[in-house]
């Protein structure tokens, strides 16, 4: 197609497209005469992963690029491009330099990855996010040891199980394996943290026998009352 | 003990308890003379509630204020207090106006919680911040069904159980649990977020047969080779 079905297509305007286009990154469309050029699928899955990365994972131009060239680089394997897709993706938590309590939190972090025989990268940006969440919960004075942290791995790894299979079966093409492995991440966390918090509201409203204010779900008409009859 | 003490043990500075006197956010000492008064417990503890409704849930003054405001009114019962401080904690999502999507998802949201009889507000919003990310995952093409929604609230569910309890038995001292359901409901999520990640890198790692690039734990020295001897 030409830009400006491609634009079409996408939702795009054609001036953001050809910004992608000077920034390298959308690949060149095949030539068909000195002005015009011809655009494909690839090129429309692109787009998609571009916004995105842009959109949905508030990702820069530079890093946009960053995840791009990999993804085009031979010499990384799908497992590497999807990883590095994940590790683009905000949070990035800088740990403070010098900082004791750190090193022994990250410490305990990574001994908890062994014991789960969990085989990950010890640069993975998620050890420094978790060993922030424990720092400042330390800090405030509650506890979160090694097996609390290990429940909530326990908990959480067949739902991440269950996602991880979907990419890897559903989207053979790599572009839109990158796509899923953004949308995936970062979208199902909101769900994941507001199904905890209606969950939290859910055991507090058994515990305290209460009945929500303002239900879902009217009450049902009272049963008939033998007595009147 | 007074206020350069409260001060001291608190760590914030006079100034900033000063501020909290005036606005209402911390109940006055009792007077000892006309120019000082006298905290206890009481008020260290309120100030640790009011520090972690502000750095941690990055709540405004009068956010702060409200949900003090509740925890004072006798009219509202424990779980009722709890469930305030929780629906004023970031994120509040705006439904948008005349979105019919929005509408159908939000049925199908509403619709899971009478499945699966969770006690909950019809305006908790928990239930907008659910529906939203729905309509993002759907409106990327990605299919997030009734299905999909309710693996990740049976798998959420008895973490929240637990934290809920800890809540419950450990902090009888109603602003102590307000702080607590403050610092849990906020600093898990990081956790939960992290670990769900690093299970993500674990799955491929496992399913492409890759160890990390940089693993945790170095690899066990090779076995004798018995051929050498």
């Amino acid at each position: 197609v030409r830009l400006s079905e491609l634009s079409e297509h996408s939702g795009l305007p054609i001036a953001t497209i050809k910004y992608y286009l000077r920034e390298g990154l959308l690949p060149a469309g095949a030539r068909v005469n000195a002005r015009q050029a011809e655009y494909g699928d690839e090129h429309l899955r692109r787009l998609r992963l571009i916004r995105a990365m842009q959109q949905v994972g508030g990702m820069s131009v530079s890093q946009v690029r960053n995840v791009l060239t990999c993804a085009e680089d031979g010499s990384f394997s799908r497992h590497e491009r999807l990883g590095i897709t994940q590790y683009l993706l905000p949070p990035h938590v800088e740990p403070p330099a010098g900082d004791q309590h750190w090193v022994e939190v990250r410490a305990e972090v990574d001994a908890l990855m062994v014991e789960l025989d969990w085989q990950v990268n010890s640069w993975s940006p998620s050890l420094d996010a978790l060993t922030r969440a424990v720092v400042a919960l330390r800090h405030l004075g509650y506890r979160s040891g090694p097996e609390d942290l290990k429940r909530y791995a326990m908990a959480v790894r067949p739902l991440a199980e269950a996602e991880y299979l979907v990419i890897d079966e559903e989207y053979p093409d790599l572009d839109e394996a990158m796509e899923a492995t953004v949308a995936y991440t970062l979208l199902y966390e909101p769900i994941l943290l507001a199904v905890r918090r209606l969950a939290h509201e859910d055991v507090s409203a058994r515990l305290h026998r209460r009945r929500p204010l303002s239900p879902l779900r009217p009450d049902p008409p009272p049963a008939p009352d033998p007595a009147e009859h």
